[in-house]
């Protein structure tokens, strides 16, 4: 049986599983989900992740996992994607758990909410604008002293920010006063083997 | 010079590190910031954590890391408080994943609300409430099959996922409908070099 990537097109987090799959070389099925009509959640992901969101994963002997970041970790750790030394791999982790605290609760709802006309009010859009400029800010700023990617080489902290980071201006964002997020940016759709998001 | 670790008493994110630290014998020097007034956050953190959160810790050879999650995998891989096996590994992820997007955001920040007086209204209150119920109930479902910890032991996932859940009724959840919570909640509790979070 090849993995099953529990998937949704147009998430972010799952985009950062397929991007990883398709780097790796790995075979999996899609089976897609709405992130807008999730009634079917409890009874198709129940069983196989607590937090009842995509992406989720089924491996090949059956046993599933969740979380887009522990997915990465799972099939990132002992290739080129994740590093060796024990503070950069550390690093890596802050940059992940940074982006699902700190980032994708602003970029990725407010590209949610403009996607589908979701937004409670102007003044809740502006308030995850405001909060996901802040997050542009800090990653801008992890981006400096000349570094090419967020640690030591092109590794899967690049893959769970640049996700949403690529698409921000579709909630809004304007990433011109951002000279080196567009430059990395660049930088890894560059990679050998990328694919985009729509792929 | 010992681990320095940025800090304060009552966050949850900052008794992780502290219990750990406890329970493998760290030495580190405390230095509280608050976190109702935070605005000196930027001159303190700027250089050291793109999150700008507590907890976190500069290390003996003067560099950073942020982000609880990264910090509790920097100190415990490698000790009983991660597990050895791949895919248990990539559990303990999920579940820290899990506590950070699912289950912080509302039980530490209905917490946090209520022990200073910042709700904006009651309806925002009941909605942070609402969906911390969501998150307890996904805990109790991952302490069923008779299993004691979250995964395979007593790892940095249960530190992870006791820090806020443990003091949730300061948020003004009531733990009554929740046996396993509770019996897992006295099993960390009671394991040697245990350490209270006012301690």
């Amino acid at each position: 049986l090849p993995v099953v990537l529990y998937d949704n097109a147009v998430s972010g987090n799952c985009y950062k599983v397929r991007l990883l799959f398709a780097l790796l070389g790995i075979e999996y099925e899609r089976r897609p989900l709405s992130v807008v009509e999730k009634s079917n959640r409890e009874e198709v992901l129940g069983e196989l992740n607590p937090g009842l969101r995509v992406p989720t994963v089924v491996l090949e002997d059956g046993r599933p996992l969740g979380e887009s970041g522990a997915i990465l970790w799972y099939f990132a750790d002992g290739s080129e994607r994740v590093p060796v030394d024990r503070y950069d791999r550390a690093k890596v982790l802050q940059w992940m758990f940074f982006e699902q605290y700190s980032h994708e609760p602003y970029i990725a709802v407010a590209r949610n909410w403009l996607m589908h006309d979701l937004a409670p009010s102007q003044e809740a859009l502006a308030e995850k604008q405001r909060l996901g400029y802040v997050a542009l800010d800090a990653l801008e700023r992890g981006l400096g002293d000349g570094r090419d990617f967020l640690v030591d080489g092109y590794s899967i902290a690049d893959i769970a920010l640049y996700a949403y980071t690529h698409v921000a201006e579709q909630g809004g964002f304007d990433l011109a006063g951002y000279p080196r997020i567009r430059a990395w940016v660049e930088r890894v759709a560059a990679h050998p083997g990328h694919i985009p998001i729509d792929a």
